[in-house]
């Protein structure tokens, strides 16, 4: 592929990036999207189905929020998490799906090979506190808990800062790590983009909500006097 | 102060780093911790007088809340915003004050010096929407605003998010970006240590009480049936 031996021989951007013991991806694109669809799709329609059978009756948009947050639990520790752990995964030899994942987003940021220390700090926020906390928001939900809502804003804030420090620190280095259009649009904008839309709607819902509870308890204190 | 040419002589670690340019600082460390001090304990000291002047009677701990939010916010706008929008602070001649903060604070970490792209991130975070937003939550809590807690939470995890990034990219790349462990220890943890222990603290506390407005809420519509 280049000059500078097979040590180096890797297709992502820039060229110049050092992949010692590099074993290209051997899944075919389709194959790893495609199960990650399909795993998703369960997830989310058991999440659905277990939702419907909760003794309180949840409301419809309560129970879209409970697949949300199973989902993105469930990426964030296995697929994040997978990432955060393997600082070896572009070497894989065994074609084992979650580093053909890697290898394969990397096509869109190349900083997931090199390992930025930028990527791997946010990542690593994101698979071991976001993730579990997620999960825990799908029990928060289910049972109506007092701090369902704040836990929802704070995981989604979090989500956004971690998608705020993604995006800049790739700007201010110049936003070359895709092979090509395609990969940056579809895997580094694309993909990312429902970790910024879907935390913003959760958060100015969470929000109202908030602040409609606090108006609840100032009208409640007033009714007193 | 070493053989590689005036350009890249710097007291920063590690000492190949390169800053064409660099000129050193003039202020005395005392002069610049001094100054900020002392600015911060006006900043303060003004807040807690207005916060006594406020219609409706505040709380102790409320009018405290005010001055952090006030300090902390002419902090992330001056100080930091200055860091974020001047790349060449470490070239200055003029010994403006700002820039001999950061020239003085890169010896605790010279990833400020060297304009690390995750540093950058993190400070024009917190520059640009946590120092405003840090001055809309003294307003906010001078007028019992009901996104007042709320606010105060999504901040504090900002800073806490910000901190969090700010110390394992550091870790990641070795911990060696201090002239001493003087430095280390003083304006790396000491000086940053505030805005973890305080925010952590505020989140608690807001969290107590937006989960406290929904259990109002809920005895407020058991009542009602």
């Amino acid at each position: 592929m280049d000059s500078e031996g097979s040590q180096t021989q890797h297709p992502y951007v820039p060229q110049d990036l050092h992949l010692p013991g590099f074993v290209p991806g051997v899944i075919s694109e389709s194959h790893i999207v495609g199960v990650y669809v399909f795993a998703s799709v369960i997830v989310i329609s058991l999440t659905w189905i277990g939702s419907g059978r909760v003794v309180t009756k949840l409301s419809r948009s309560d129970r879209l929020l409970m697949c949300w947050w199973a989902f993105t639990g469930v990426t964030h520790i296995i697929i994040e998490g997978y990432f955060v752990f393997s600082p070896g995964f572009f070497k894989d030899k065994t074609a084992c799906y979650l580093s053909e994942v890697w290898k394969e987003y990397s096509k869109g940021d190349s900083r997931y090979a090199a390992r930025d220390s930028g990527i791997i700090a946010v990542e690593g926020i994101t698979a071991v506190l976001e993730g579990p906390l997620s999960l825990l928001t799908v029990y928060a939900i289910a049972t109506r808990a007092s701090y369902s809502y704040i836990l929802q804003i704070a995981i989604s804030l979090g989500q956004l800062y971690g998608t705020a420090v993604y995006y800049i620190t790739s700007i201010l280095e110049g936003d070359n790590f895709a092979m090509s259009p395609y990969y940056y649009y579809s895997y580094y904008v694309f993909a990312n983009s429902f970790w910024v839309w879907i935390p913003t709607l959760i958060v100015i819902r969470g929000w109202k909500k908030i602040c409609a509870a606090f108006q609840v308890q100032v009208q409640k204190r007033s009714k007193k006097r």
